[in-house]
């Protein structure tokens, strides 16, 4: 059985009420970076991997890509993806990520938001992504950054008053599960290391296009007035990597 | 004037005594993973930036590079370096790493050790060595991670016993300056992201081919117990990168 956290009563109906359950990409903090990275859409065949409510599905159809189909494991997740979308060209499937079996070269763009930090094997991802992908085509994802998942507790340093001294780092080069907690709930994460990230993807055949690390809007951090402690550790790593077109 | 703490009598008398000083590469933790990065150097030109007592200098030539260049901005280094060198296919030239000036497509391999946190802009170095390397070019480099680099104290996180907590990180996005100390001596170093260092090498046109975080060997595990410190939290970033063959 593969994790699936989101179909769990009380961890699904907090999630619901997450800004970026609720206002969608504009809520999400790091959407800014992460759009910059996706290429043009138009007319292109997109993937989402681990899409959720359906945001970056119906996103892409709105930069009018020319199908898209999202993948979630969840139900309740789907559920809500199909009651938000109104588009034939769009179509979600459920399974889990680690069991995509797509047609070699079926996609221009791959996207993934926030989903791979809890599977176990990326490599894997990357095989399948890089399988389906045509030459010459982006694989895009966010995940939660090596430094943010590094120790179970996943949390500020506090000092005694409660004030966020800095950002506690430890276990770092020792990858696999870590048992956090996520909206009030238990919740199984897989760190593993940039390094990994990035070599998993080289080694698949992947060329390295950019690699972001999550920083707050200048609206953002004008608006937020919390969001300034997101330039104290990065909580999202971001990569596009292109399946090299030989 | 470009930063030289090498030569304050000082710094330089504490960083002769270093394991790395005084064994070589095999006092230094990462060598085990940078030498891995380092491409074939029979008949190769070698260009070393930063070569502080030229141990990387005579590995190419043990290699059988065919020349060797290394720079420094260290005269002392530099005299110790020429001391311990008895090899006329080796030449060290002193200057600051933001100065070099050498003839296009030169080299065949640029390697850096340690050095480039000492330097303001890394986005100028990346377009000299891409200058100075041949097409095919590999360009391999370790500096202090950005995990370690963080904030000032570059130091752990210390309970009131003086235990070791966890590795603090801070201010990760805010790029430039470090007051820090290293060897008991008062260091400027330069913060960059994780990010910057893939992205202006990619920027420049280079290819990434692999990146790395130090951890130590199961050799240096075993014979050095303070060892297993290193895998709470990486000291190093190491890269390999490739300038394209077009």
């Amino acid at each position: 059985m593969k994790q699936n956290k989101y179909d769990d009563p009380n961890f699904f109906s907090a999630y619901e009420q997450m800004p970026r359950s609720v206002k969608g990409l504009e809520g999400a903090g790091e959407w800014h970076i992460l759009k910059e990275l996706i290429p043009k859409l138009k007319d292109k065949n997109v993937l989402d991997l681990g899409c959720g409510f359906g945001w970056h599905c119906r996103y892409a159809r709105e930069q009018q890509a020319s199908s898209v189909i999202g993948v979630d494991i969840s139900e309740k997740m789907l559920q809500k993806a199909r009651e938000m979308t109104n588009d034939p060209l769009i179509s979600y499937l459920k399974a889990p990520i680690e069991d995509i079996d797509f047609s070699k070269s079926q996609f221009d763009v791959v996207i993934s938001s926030l989903a791979f930090h809890y599977i176990k094997s990326f490599k894997s991802i990357c095989e399948k992504v890089y399988d389906c992908l045509k030459p010459g085509g982006i694989f895009v994802f966010s995940v939660e950054h090596p430094i943010f998942t590094s120790r179970n507790e996943q949390d500020w340093y506090y000092d005694e008053q409660g004030n966020r001294l800095h950002w506690p780092v430890d276990n770092y080069q020792i990858e696999g599960l870590r048992e956090t907690s996520f909206l009030n709930e238990n919740v199984t994460k897989y760190h593993r290391t940039i390094s990994t990230y990035i070599n998993d993807l080289i080694d698949t055949g992947f060329i390295i296009k950019a690699v972001k690390e999550s920083v707050p809007s200048n609206e953002m951090l004008k608006s937020i007035p919390e969001m300034k402690d997101e330039t104290r550790r990065p909580m999202f790593l971001m990569v596009s990597a292109e399946k090299e077109n030989s």
